[in-house]
């Protein structure tokens, strides 16, 4: 059944499918909404719900992750971005406001300039206590170039969960006359539970769970690999991929489940019932939050590709809580998570939606609801 | 043939289909269309065109539902909306027209609040007696949640047949610690025919057919449970599926034979064709009367999913009939119906539409049509 | 390798296919396009050309048949259309042109309002007279309604093909209490070659054939047939039934070589080629002459359908050349046909495109164009 | 595996894809993009990007020759564009950019009227010169119509590499009453290497091998040949195919390698990733380069077909640094190529982006990224 195609003679390609692409069919049985348990736990760490801001600035300050701990879910904060790196992220964050009005490269412009300061450990520290004092959990992301360098720093200021997070990573990064990062190794090396990605592929997926990872991060949040790199991840089938890694995996141990964060294509409340439906247990968010009246980036919405030097992926966005008469759509945390919502389409109450669509389908957790039936459009 | 895909290693997916996905193949033999009989008859009460009007009041006033009779079709007045709430319905409708102009969000705000009055049991009753004393049949529609509650008012004000219907429905709703609605008891309670949906899958519609239904809806209506809950109901697909249970359940009953209404996805007459080609008994039109000059809501258009206070499934639309020099669209529901018509598209004159479609593939009446040749887009 | 799909349990529709979903594959010769030889023979006749002028009033008018066959092509006149119902067919078409302005279903009502005037004889005979007097060959088109009525007009007056041409038609139509159209006796019956349609399936060609006609036409033109009756026409697949139907009916009569006639989504010169290779043996071209000089429309494109008193089926277009600054978009028929060409797309010099595609492709003739390999794209 | 689809009863057509259609997969390994090598070598000729600037007036120049030399790749002059022909070429482009904003046609007008002088065999040889001064790699384009007569000229001037590239070329091109050009004969003339092309299928890619060209090109560019003639290239497939010629050839002659050059669908960093995934060993560059503030069209790009005095095929294109304001849009030749760039997309940096494609896979040079694992999106 598995579906290869020839798309010229002697050469095969897999065909894939995209989140949008899948849809969710009920059963005969229905629930309430209310008798839906959307609990996360992962190592020993609980939250109520599967619900994961994306590590960028342009959502996560230490505020918003204080605020997102006491909404039940958990905010990554970006160790080598403009709050790892300026003192004053605001002026930082406002002269990308104001580059983006003269387009989109200009935006990337100020954002690569933004990234040349270097890495403040003091500053980084700083945040994290913040972050920790509060009570919440403090989760923090860097990347797999400086891990070996920066993840000490944040361990040592408190960091509880490190999120080690590129566009794509593998577990094996071989580099001629330099010395490659063995995730294995490193990871081994750590005290604190580590979730690495975003992977695309199955095969990459099982050598990541064999690193020793407590998580994967399947896809890369909203880059441009499709057409910068020609390297594409459809999110559905890169998160059945991953979760039959995980099979593989559990067989493999006797029993070690390693958890799959989704990281793409999901923008409305139906999109986080298709990741988990795809096999996803939690999901990663970044543009919706990005909406929010807490979010950092006060309307703007941009991840760490986005900032390469040379060659960036991704760009630097305005949600529609960005434009000057945005106040219809600019809504709380507590709303785009929990509601109520007087918008049809999902983009608020995104929770309510996963709670409505599991107890349509007569599920009453997260993880029977991976199971359920898919039909394709 | 059933055609399953491999969405992920391990993970499958089935096929599905809408209404434009398919076409309705000619057979070599045309007739005229005045030849075609497009009577349907449910349970005791006989209809010359197998058209029901959406249960919202956008549409159905009594005066329409009156109208409608006239017209040869069934209208469903809705127990639980602005005219089971509000005396006033014309100033309730009014504000709903103020609202749209300021927005989405605001319009379906302004639904919200007009749902929170309470329905008024005098007032419905008033209403379904003004229907029955104009000779016309009376159909009801009561939300899956307060069926048990106002059944019995509409039952007794008159209703002939009801209509329990909500965006998804099953024949078993399991709620913990609350008393769910057993569907089967609840009809065998009743002393008038029910029809109930809306459900997208044979199982469903199976264990529907088996709480003792007259008929079925298939199909949801202009919800947004695409985006908003990962759930879609393909239309041709759905139609088919139930088609499929009414085979089964025929068999299984040795002969009782269980109505299915479509919908969703009909906005033009050959929607209709094709809905009945493949399996329904009639459809159920919502937005295409909205337009009509006889309509409650005067051009806009909603159902009553759209008025959910925490999570809204559909918006507040305006059809061509509504826009300041919208006189060009506004037709009679006779145009509508009947035509004549000067639109190419099957706009107006929607059953003259069915008629020609039957007539060309040389058939005679409904439920023979629904074994016409299709071919895939 | 017949594509059955199940569309929902139990129900089948089989996959079609759209000229614009098929490519022409090269072969491993070239030719010079001065070495295609285009030639088209139909019973007696014999064309430069394999290019049909649809009948409708917006293209043909007595002067524009005497040109298209001054140009190598056949045109047909509608008897049933303004030319055949107005004396001043110039002022009936400016009426239009009027009505155009004021929106679509306007230009459809001016339209269902010219028709309700008789079809004149006399004039009939004296607009027939003129081309034949031109020593063009004379083509006539009829309704299948009428046909018994004023075909023998036509004949009389010196009409050398008779088209009997619908939207859809039958070999077998019936009709309650009336008298069918028996087309095989009818056809028997007449002294001048007849080709007849549209048909869009296997069993209908087949049936149209074994009537008896020269020839039939495949497809319906721009109609709306799709959105109005659900009934659909993806032309590469019809083209190629008829031409199967066509194998079929050469085997059962020893040598009976029916034509094909493809009139539907040909725009630009690569779908002629498109055309001829799924199986047609010439082209029926409706819009793309509406769009010369010498059309009857003046750059207004309908074709009879539009024109239905209840429920028309097909737009009053506006061609680019009926705008006011069109000048740049207006092309004489030569232009058109044989370029000339100043536009990459292939608006113009279309026979000069169908030489090039079969030269680069090694053809020399249009019946073993028919043979060529085809891709899905 | 190979995918045929009936499109009508006993006509089959072959399932083909587009760049676009395919995805790279990643695999578990991933490398440091300066570890790739993109070196490419044909023939004597070695160059360290696998660019080749497509021959069109629009980009090359010899002062653009020149410089692509320098930046790593290779430009091919064409000697019978506007070069060829005026010897004030610039006043010539200036006459396009002027007709270019009268519109589409007036632009190819404007072409069709350059192309009527004929070419100036001293000017040509004046250009060769000086290219093969600089020291720079001298490619020239002859057409197939006047290879014989243009070649010797461009030899003797100093070509180093000819390449004879028409829109769709076969090894055999019949012409009655006219002498056929014979490749194979005229290629063994010939002193030296021969690039031969465009071609699209398998068995022309064969031919043209066994004909003794040291590459062919796949594809024909940007042209407008779907529209036009109905002959369409997905270029995945047309890649594909012609890698599998290369392998049958390779095995027929015991080891000649003949290499593909991939002309078309390429627009971003990601598409050269894919043309080379699909087997090409590299890539010919059109719109792309006229973009940059050294293409000698300053911003506007077309391509010889463009100039086809009787029925053109592509047209004349305003890229993002044509406009008025277009300031942003404007890059030099390095930067598309290396970078640095701001764009997320994939515009600049191009092959910066190839090197990362291929590191993100694990591979270090281009002839083994030909077998990376492709998706179908």
């Amino acid at each position: 059944m598995r579906d290869y195609v020839e798309i010229g003679i002697g050469r095969e390609a897999r065909s894939t499918y995209h989140l949008s692409d899948v849809s969710i069919v009920p059963t005969r049985r229905t629930r309430s909404s209310k008798d839906v348990d959307t609990t996360w736990n992962i190592d020993a760490y609980t939250f109520d719900i599967p619900v994961v801001a994306h590590p960028t600035d342009a959502v996560v300050s230490p505020e918003f992750a204080i605020e997102m701990d006491k909404q039940g879910g958990l905010a990554v904060l970006n160790a080598e971005g403009v709050y790892g790196r300026h003192a004053d992220a605001d002026a930082a964050i406002a002269s990308i406001a104001e580059a983006v009005k003269q387009g989109d490269r200009a935006a990337t412009r100020a954002l690569q300039e933004l990234h040349k300061a270097p890495v403040d450990t003091d500053l980084l520290t700083e945040h994290i206590t913040q972050i920790r004092e509060s009570g919440a959990t403090v989760a923090v992301r860097v990347s797999p170039q400086y891990a070996r360098e920066i993840a000490p720093v944040v361990i040592k200021a408190g960091a509880e969960l490190l999120f080690i997070q590129g566009t794509m990573i593998s577990a094996e990064h071989v580099q001629e006359g330099g010395e490659p990062l063995n995730l294995k190794e490193f990871i081994g090396s750590l005290e604190i539970p580590v979730i690495a990605g975003g992977v695309s592929d199955y095969t990459t997926a099982l050598h990541l769970m064999r690193s020793g990872a407590a998580g994967i991060i399947v896809g890369s949040g909203d880059t441009t690999s499709e057409s910068a790199l020609g390297i594409g991840t459809p999110m559905a089938t890169a998160i059945a991929d991953a979760a039959a890694a995980r099979r593989e995996y559990l067989d493999e141990t006797g029993g070690r489940y390693v958890h799959i964060i989704a990281d793409g294509e999901i923008a409305l409340s139906g999109d986080i019932a298709r990741a988990i439906a795809c096999g996803a247990d939690a999901v990663m968010l970044g543009a919706p939050l990005a909406r929010t009246a807490e979010a950092a980036g006060k309307g703007l919405y941009w991840q760490s590709s986005a900032a390469h030097p040379q060659f960036p992926r991704g760009y630097v966005e305005m949600t529609e809580s960005f434009e000057a008469d945005a106040e219809e759509n600019v809504a709380s945390l507590e709303e785009v998570l929990h509601g109520p919502s007087s918008d049809p389409l999902g983009m608020f109450n995104v929770v309510g939606g996963l709670r409505r669509a599991m107890a349509k389908c007569g599920y009453t957790d997260v993880k029977s609801f991976q199971k359920v039936q898919l039909s394709l459009n």
